[in-house]
């Protein structure tokens, strides 16, 4: 038996990881899915990435999690990438599915390509509240490619405005993710054109890793709201020693 | 509903995509195989591309189809951006399978690499009727090498000589498809070599169509043959809203 | 029917091939599973490539094996183009399974990334008797990563510590792959990661052999344990006219 704890990404909060986190406990382990500052309801739009850290840094102290397989999607690399180089006497290893992989110094707009930064940029401005919402057609035809249209449209309405400051604040490590003395995995989901081609997830960003074991399954971005049983499943295969 | 207008490639006719069109119709959808002019048995292979796209545009306004989702199949590519840049008020969506995707002033030739041009116009000048053929060993190995011998020689006894003008002639576009009006998807099949691998349809000719959905299964060029369903099922995919 | 002769990898023997052999037998194929000179229990760890090759040429003399689709595991590679180089009239089709392709004159080490040359020249000179072996955790993460632990620590305990100087010494070839007259197949499991992403087998290897049949699996390069029967259907896929 594990421990799961899966890090959600940009615009989504803990609880649209419950149907995966379920999944992973049928199978017999421990899973948790914490909402990061910035991202609930409450929270004002202007945290930014080291109290967005902080905040999962001490949901684990907190529920005093050990041995962990901490598991980080999109966003939630920087996330993950963080909290372990904070913990990393709690971590067994680490698990990125089309995730950021941060070295020091960087931010995750760092690793975005300029048109999205541009795009992110302008959204915030007409805001006005140091959020940033994804328009609808990007979301369908680029983050959602492989659900219908229904799915689609409901995970749209359970996405919240994201704090655009933690996209912009560059990480604070005292180790990079190669030179971590754990293991790393990296999920990709085949189908996530969620960055563009030449901006792409893997290798791009896995290779930052060093030795990682690499899982990859048909998907899009969002294979949570897709295929939550398939997800799953790989998020559990690269988990396990 | 929706109503499907499947454009076959070269070498073929709408015959050889019926299969195909029956599964999208019994799946509740109208379903359409015109065959391009030049590829019909009567047809002179002189025709040139200007001609070929025309015959489509015939077809749709002769038959009064609207709120199209128009799907091409590599040079059926060719066509259905000429048709949507004519008729764009017919278009709800273009679907691309492993398909060419021209700018203003390109030519099908300008996309392939010079081996097959070279090897193409040899084969027309020995021809010497305005037609082109595909050798069986590289129709075998590099098209249709998901399927057995009998599904191989079988789809190769199908396919007519091909016009080879509509390859050479650089079509005529008011707009990109990036800048056209309509959603866009690409259908990629993973095992499809029938290009090279360094001028791959994806994301060589995809990116060209700015922000569009890509949907890809597993299968050579010719899933047509070797398996409509899993190919019918992708255009779906690929079709819906 | 057909006749298949599988040459296992570096570290590998036959007999890990058996269960691959079976299935394919099992749909009606003769198939062999020898062990290359240099892996077998008794043989010095001084062997070089040209008496690994040898020892192949010999057994499908010795077995009068004719009509060949002779299927080569990554080292494998070296040794089935060394084999047809010699026997080009035994083979039917030559099948490469995420293998080195060597032109005249190049060695393995040629094709592999410096990071791996210099590891395993450094474990050589540890072990002093000519051989080199792989450390667990690259086996593990990057070789078996399809795999649950059990599967990849009983994969691993299988495996034999394997002769250095085959894969220093260059080929000698009379033709490359590329001018040899006989059909050639690639399987590439998509997950293989043994190979780092800027050295990938496909399209950077399987490219030299010219026109050739793409077939493609999701799996580890180290399919044979993980999952056998995906493996002979692959290689069955590839093998047949």
């Amino acid at each position: 038996m594990s421990t799961y704890v899966l890090i959600h990404g940009a615009w989504h909060t803990g609880k649209e990881l419950v149907p995966v986190a379920e999944l992973i406990a049928a199978a017999g382990h421990k899973s948790f899915t914490p909402t990061i500052k910035g991202n609930r309801p409450a929270d004002p739009r202007s945290i930014g990435l080291a109290e967005a850290i902080e905040s999962i840094v001490d949901y684990l102290a907190l529920n005093d999690l050990n041995d962990l397989i901490l598991v980080g999607h999109s966003y939630g690399g920087m996330i993950i990438t963080g909290v372990a180089d904070r913990l990393p006497d709690r971590i067994r290893r680490l698990v990125y599915w089309n995730a950021f992989v941060p070295n020091d110094g960087e931010s995750l707009n760092d690793m975005l390509p300029a048109q999205y930064v541009e795009l992110f940029e302008s959204i915030a401005v007409q805001r006005g509240d140091g959020s940033v919402v994804l328009p609808f057609p990007i979301w369908r035809e680029a983050f959602i490619n492989d659900a219908d249209l229904e799915t689609a449209q409901r995970a749209f309405r359970a996405l919240n405005p994201h704090p655009i400051k933690t996209l912009r604040d560059k990480i604070s490590l005292k180790a990079n993710p190669i030179e971590m003395p754990f293991a790393k995995s990296y999920v990709n989901c085949t189908e996530d054109i969620s960055l563009p081609h030449h901006h792409p997830w893997h290798p791009r960003l896995s290779q930052k890793l060093g030795l990682f074991r690499l899982v990859q399954i048909p998907g899009s971005h969002e294979l949570c709201f897709s295929n939550p049983t398939r997800l799953a499943q790989a998020i559990m295969d690269a988990g396990r020693d």
